[in-house]
C-alpha cells in the first residue's frame, strides 16, 4: 500500500522496536496513542500532546458520528484540520463503545443499532458504516467493525461472536476499498482461548490487514490472564505488520505487553487519572490529593521533563487539586502523558539496545520503592 | 521609593500612557491585569497569560489566606514562586470580598471578622492583618484594606464607610512600613458624590501612597454612573502616580477609564467568560453555544493571533464547548485575554501617536458592525 508501511529495525526477545511510515508522519514503536475522545485530548492543547512525544492520536468513531457528526467533521475538512493535529490519527470502528450501551443496544448479523447516550435519537454501525465514517474522518487508521464479549465469558459466546467479528472483518475490507495512504486494521479475537485466538489470526491473514489488533482483552480478564494470552496471541500474527494491543493500560501492562511483541497501545488511563489527581510517577502512583503534599516544595518527580514538573511544587498541584482549578487537570494529564511517552522512549531504546531485560528489571526496582518520604 | 516608580510618557486629553517600573519587570500603562484568584488564571498557564501580553496578574488576599494559606504561600516561597509566575502581582486587600460574605461577617472599628465559605471556619481581617497577608505573598503592589457599600447607598452611610477606609489607610500606611521595591496604593472611596470623593481623595495624599485606586465603582451603579464619577474622581488624584480602577470591566468600560484618565484596571470578566462561551472580538461579543456556528469554518476572529483563532474554526469551538471539553474553557479563556490585551496595547499606541479620538471611534464602529454574517 503506497504512503503506509512498517519497518522492525531491532528485537531483545519477542519485544521489537521500528517505525510506521503514514502520509502524516512517521510513528516510531512501540508507540503509545493518547485518546481524543471527542476530538480533543482532554485538557490539553494538540501541540502540547505533541511536545510529549506522541506521534498519533486515537479518535473514538462512536463519540465523533454522534457530535458533532461523521458528515460535517468532513465537509469542515476531516478530523486532523478540525482539532489541529497534523500528525497520523488512529480510529477505532465504534464497535466495543456501541456493545457497551447495555440494554441501549441490539446485535444481528448486520450491525448493532443502539440509541445515543447524548439525546436518545437511534443509530445503526454496521462494517459498512463504521468505514464510511471513518472515511469521512479522514483516519489514517482504520479499525474494523468487530465486537467482543466481557470476560469471563462460555467459550461457545466468545467462539460465536468471533465468528461473527471475522465475518465482519471481511466486510470491513470490502467496504474499506483501496485507499492509498490509509490503512485497515483487522482484529484478533477469541478471548482467552489459543485455538479461538488461532482460528481468528488465520482467518485475519487470509482476508489480508496493514495491522492487526489483539482485541477482546483488558474487558476484565485482569493482567495476568492478559499475558496468559499475549504469551501466545501475537505470535500467532504476522511478523512484519504492526501489531496493536487495543485500551492497554496501566504503566506495568504495557511493559508487559511490549515484552510480548506489541507494537501499539492505547488507554483513557493517563488523561482520566490527570483529572482525578492520580499521577504515575517512575515510583509508582502518587494521588495529589493526600495532605502529605500540602507543604512540600518538591516537583513530582525530579527527573521529569514536562511542565507540571518544571514549574510546579506538590505544594502547588495539591492546592490547585483541592480547590478544583482547571489547571490542575491541565498539569497532571500533560504530567502522565509525558510520563507514557517517556516509558515508550525508554523501552524503544533499550530494544535497540539489546538491553530490554535490564531495562525492565529497573522499571520493576523504581517502582518497588514507593514514593519519595514525605518531607 | 527604590525600585518601584511611574513615568508617563504621553497624554491625549485625559488618557496617558505610560510605564510602572518594579523590581519584577515594567508594567505599560494603561494595563488590564488578568485576575489569579487562587494562585491560578483559571484555565491558562501561567507561561500562556504571559504571552497575552499581560505585565502583571491580581491575586484575591481573600481566598488565598484561606487557601493554601499566607504563611504556606510564604514558607513555600511566596506567590510567584508558588504558582510559576514571576512578573509583577498586585494583591486586593481582602477587604472587598469579606464585605461580600453577607449574614457571615460582622465590621467593627477594629476590620471585619467573618467565617470561611469553604470550610465555615473563623477569621479576622484588619489593615494590619491585610498588610501582613500581602507581604507574606510577596506581593508587588500592595492595597490598602478598605470597605465600600454596594450602590445605590445612602449618602451618611457612603461618607461613613469611606471614613472608615480612610482610618483604615493610615493603619494600612502605618503597618506596611518600608519595603523598598514593593508600593503600598490607598483607594479613593465616596460613592457617586463629588465632595466625598473630595475628602477621600485629599484625606489620602495626606497619608502618601505610591498609587491611588478609584474604589467602590462597578459594584452596580451601571456604567453611565460610573462614567460620571469617572469624569472627576481620577483629577483628584495625584498625576504623577499610577490610578487603578478595581473590578473594570467590559472593553467597553475599560475604554471609558482610559479616556477618562485610568492606568490599570482588573476583572475577571474575560476569564469567567470563557469558562461560560461568551467571546469578546472587535465586532462584540460572540455566544460560541449558538447553533449558528455549528458548520461556520471561521475563526472567532480572522485579525486575532491567539491559539484559539489561529488553529481552530467556530465549529471546533462550539463542538467542544457543547460537549463540555476542558479545551473550550482553555481556547475561550485564553483568546478573551488576548482580546483584552489587546485592546490595551492599540490604546497605549493611540495615546502615543495622539490618535486616541480616532481609534475610539472605530472601536466603537467595529461594535457597531455586529458579529460577522453567518455561512
Amino acid at each position: 500500500m503506497t504512503g503506509f508501511s512498517f519497518s522492525l529495525s531491532a528485537t531483545d526477545g519477542k519485544a521489537r522496536t521500528g517505525a510506521i511510515t503514514t502520509l502524516r508522519g512517521t510513528i516510531r514503536t512501540p508507540a503509545f496513542m493518547p485518546v481524543g475522545t471527542a476530538a480533543t485530548v482532554k485538557a490539553m492543547l494538540p501541540e502540547s500532546v505533541a511536545a510529549t512525544g506522541a506521534d498519533i492520536l486515537l479518535g473514538n468513531t462512536y463519540h465523533l458520528m454522534l457530535r458533532p457528526g461523521a458528515e460535517r467533521v468532513d465537509r469542515l475538512g476531516g478530523l486532523h484540520e478540525f482539532m489541529n493535529w497534523s500528525k497520523p490519527i488512529l480510529t477505532d470502528s465504534g464497535g466495543f463503545q456501541v456493545m457497551s450501551l447495555a440494554g441501549l443496544r441490539k446485535l444481528t448479523e448486520e450491525g448493532v443499532a443502539f440509541k445515543s447516550h447524548i439525546d436518545g435519537s437511534r443509530h445503526m454501525l454496521t462494517p459498512e458504516r463504521s468505514m464510511e465514517i471513518q472515511r469521512l474522518l479522514g483516519s489514517d487508521i482504520v479499525m474494523c467493525f468487530d465486537e467482543c464479549p466481557a470476560l469471563p465469558a462460555e467459550e461457545k459466546a466468545v467462539a460465536e461472536s468471533m465468528r461473527l467479528s471475522m465475518r465482519w472483518a471481511q466486510r470491513s475490507r470490502d467496504a474499506f476499498g483501496d485507499r492509498p495512504g490509509h490503512a485497515l486494521f483487522g482484529i484478533q479475537q477469541g478471548g482467552v482461548t489459543r485455538d479461538l485466538r488461532a482460528e481468528s489470526a488465520e482467518a485475519l491473514q487470509e482476508i489480508g490487514f496493514d495491522g492487526y489488533a489483539v482485541g477482546g482483552l483488558a474487558v476484565g480478564e485482569g493482567q495476568e490472564i492478559m499475558f496468559d494470552v499475549l504469551d501466545f496471541a501475537p505470535d500467532m500474527l504476522p511478523v512484519d505488520k504492526p501489531r496493536y494491543l487495543m485500551g492497554v493500560g496501566k504503566p506495568d501492562d504495557i511493559v508487559g505487553a511490549v515484552k510480548r511483541g506489541i507494537d501499539m497501545m492505547d488507554c483513557v488511563l493517563p488523561s482520566r487519572s490527570g483529572r482525578t489527581g492520580q499521577v504515575f510517577t517512575r515510583r509508582g502512583v502518587v494521588n495529589i490529593k493526600n495532605a502529605r503534599h500540602a507543604d512540600d516544595p518538591r516537583p513530582l518527580d525530579e527527573g521529569c521533563s514536562c511542565p507540571a514538573c518544571r514549574g510546579y511544587s506538590r505544594a502547588y498541584l495539591h492546592h490547585v487539586f483541592r480547590a478544583q482549578e482547571m489547571i490542575s487537570g491541565m498539569l497532571l494529564t500533560w504530567h502522565n502523558l509525558q510520563y507514557y511517552q517517556d516509558l515508550m522512549a525508554g523501552m524503544r531504546e533499550a530494544i535497540a539496545a539489546g538491553t530490554f531485560c535490564d531495562w525492565e528489571n529497573q522499571f520493576h526496582a523504581d517502582r518497588a520503592l514507593g514514593d519519595i518520604e514525605p518531607v
